[in-house]
């Protein structure tokens, strides 16, 4: 209950950790992670799971075009721009439990806390569920929030395909389907300030031993995809001075782009996570190649150069095989609302959190929310800075605090009064 | 009509030509190629259709437990071993339409042809259809023939899976179902000899202007597979230092391979045809490659240094990951029986056909048919030595009397007299 020193409600801590189980069981695998992308019957049967919870409670539940999902409370002034936080449900094929949902949960539990207390906000306050964030069955990632945002057209985000060739319409339709008697509202979804929690991703907090990160903003990040064409050949019969060995070409042209873009202060992140051959048969010599390239550095000007240097050195021929990029995504860092880091501070100050600040490494659906609205990002840490792995760990503590800051800063934002 | 220069029936080529075509329409890709790997519903149709064809005839059709179709034409001494002949139906995911189908459907033809002038051979003639030459979706290649001649277990065989998780044996069940009516033979099936047409596969017979190649023998082969594991984490939060990059891995040890296996005489054929990175996922710093490395060469002892050091620099630790390989299929090199390639020359003359001897840079079915049985090949040139490819093509003239030197082989060993 709100006291002098506390005016705002307490979360129910052991409601958000079982919440979390009950995520943690949609698409386990059985190796303590989970596989729930976007889309798929295990991303829908949580977006079920959390509308069964949004319904018993009488919150208003909405989707837009591209598949993002809102649950709002209705404040006292109904009328004035709402509070958003959210998240995301969907995860990396072998992700782990709390990467997005943590956000998401923390956020349903202020709401319902919030009625608990038999307590209401000015502002009505919107829990928002962005649609496939981690990009990993459909490209690129952040989809639901850069489309929210108009900086990645609809239908350009509708005619993505998985790699079994179903499109993001495709899928969007049997979701839509088995989500009877939503209202559907337009693209472009915004409020009066957006507040995501997240997971750390990495090992800072943990090695400073702070229970918050307040997140000045993110780093930039450049997305891109090369092709090597070569030709197709029998692997038994084949001379190297005839091939054009697209394994072979690719190889070679990692070897080049690693030697050329190392970084000895370590501080850009180049990663080759995709790598697809054509047709994939041991005894034929490869005819294809398509690997995806993610680069990120927290100065873009220096980032941009390395993503000039990739799409020079991907063109033309290597090792007699044609070589080109494409540019699938680049966004400049971003710098949050000092309004709202001014909130997450001093609800971490008034809960007694050791707190810190921090620049984002991963990229998250705040960006986008950010060209809407002030926007800012709070972290918890996660054991080791393992992420996007299925031994993702939160000590369940963390979680507990991480939620109560965040209540904190949305509720002292939507104008709950002490 | 045979008569005395010719001994042995003509064979049809417009008819062969036009099977041709209509194998090529099962599994056709449309872009020139066909897809019809082994067990696919494709490879069930093909063999259908020849089924079809063999029964109008009144030819006997028996399949083993691996799946090898046999159709028997009798002779006048059924109870003589049979002269055999044949090949594979099976293709790569992006194969051509010659490679295998024509040494299927010129052991046809000759059976046909033989009807067709009202004649008979003293042996009962065997067209086989091996089952997975190509390996491309069950590894590891050669599969029926390897079971058949007793190096390869049937258990080890059936329990193969393809990358869907789908086992011989449940592909098996499914093919024989759609081919009912087929007598059942056990395993072991073997003959007085073994002739295999196939098409060359490399440039040698068209930069030569030869019509026939006379195959004298086999290269060795080592099929091995390699395994990197690493560690997936957050393409965005984490630094080189902290990552178990399974690709970054790969990618070294490949170099190291390249560079201690190059071969300044081009006679070393080293290929990784198949290269599968987990999770997949562009923004997850991959936690595991598999790739595969198909290995030959004419001299056995060099190929088994070559697998031996692949062997040794493919273990232990490579950048922070841990590299283990297996040794899939190691083959020696084979040597083809002379009174089979007297034969094949004796025939290549008398039809005038301008011929010379090769060694077979491809593995093929016949390798394993000579651990059984005197075995030869025969071989027609191919456009530019393309094959494993769409655009594989063959001159139909080359079709044509590469059918009439097989048949006249098959038929004199067979015992039909001038």
């Amino acid at each position: 209950m709100p006291d002098a020193a506390h005016p705002y409600p307490s979360i129910n801590g052991s409601r958000l950790i079982g919440r979390h189980r009950s995520m943690a069981a949609i698409g386990a695998t059985g190796r303590g992670g989970v596989n729930r992308q976007a889309l798929s019957h295990e991303d829908t049967q949580a977006r079920q799971l959390l509308l069964s919870w949004s319904s018993a409670r009488g919150y208003l539940a909405e989707i837009d075009p591209i598949g993002n999902l809102f649950i709002r409370r209705i404040g006292k002034q109904a009328d004035l721009p709402p509070v958003m936080t959210g998240s995301h449900l969907d995860t990396q094929p072998t992700g782990g439990n709390y990467d997005g949902v943590f956000g998401v949960l923390a956020g349903f539990e202020l709401l319902e806390s919030l009625d608990d207390a038999s307590m209401n906000a000015n502002r009505s306050i919107e829990l928002v569920v962005w649609m496939n964030e981690e990009g990993s069955r459909f490209a690129p990632t952040t989809m639901g929030s850069a489309v929210s945002a108009g900086c990645l057209a609809l239908d350009v985000a509708l005619n993505a395909v998985d790699t079994a060739g179903v499109s993001v319409r495709q899928a969007l339709d049997e979701h839509l389907a088995a989500l009877p008697g939503l209202g559907h509202r337009p693209l472009g979804s915004t409020g009066h300030s957006f507040v995501e929690a997240h997971i750390e991703q990495g090992p800072i907090l943990e090695v400073e031993r702070k229970k918050i990160g307040i997140v000045s903003g993110i780093q930039g990040m450049c997305s891109l995809e090369v092709e090597v064409n070569g030709f197709e050949a029998h692997a038994g019969t084949t001379p190297s001075r005839n091939r054009r060995d697209a394994v072979v070409a690719a190889m070679t042209l990692l070897e080049r782009l690693r030697a050329k873009l190392h970084d000895p202060t370590d501080v850009l992140r180049f990663t080759v996570g995709r790598f697809e051959v054509s047709p994939g048969s041991p005894n034929t010599v490869p005819g294809r190649v398509v690997f995806t390239i993610d680069l990120r550095h927290p100065d873009v000007e220096y980032m941009l150069r390395c993503s000039e240097t990739i799409r020079a050195l991907s063109s033309g021929t290597v090792e007699a095989c044609s070589v080109n990029s494409r540019l699938h995504l680049q966004s400049d860092p971003v710098q949050f609302a000092p309004s709202i880091t001014a909130e997450i501070r001093s609800a971490a100050v008034r809960r007694n959190a050791p707190h810190m600040n921090i620049i984002s490494g991963a990229t998250h659906d705040s960006r986008y929310a950010a060209r809407k609205m002030p926007t800012g990002m709070l972290f918890i840490p996660c054991e080791k800075g393992i992420s996007h792995n299925e031994a993702e760990s939160v000590h369940a503590d963390d979680l507990i605090v991480g939620a109560q800051v965040l209540s904190d800063t949305v509720l002292s934002m939507a104008g709950v009064g002490p």
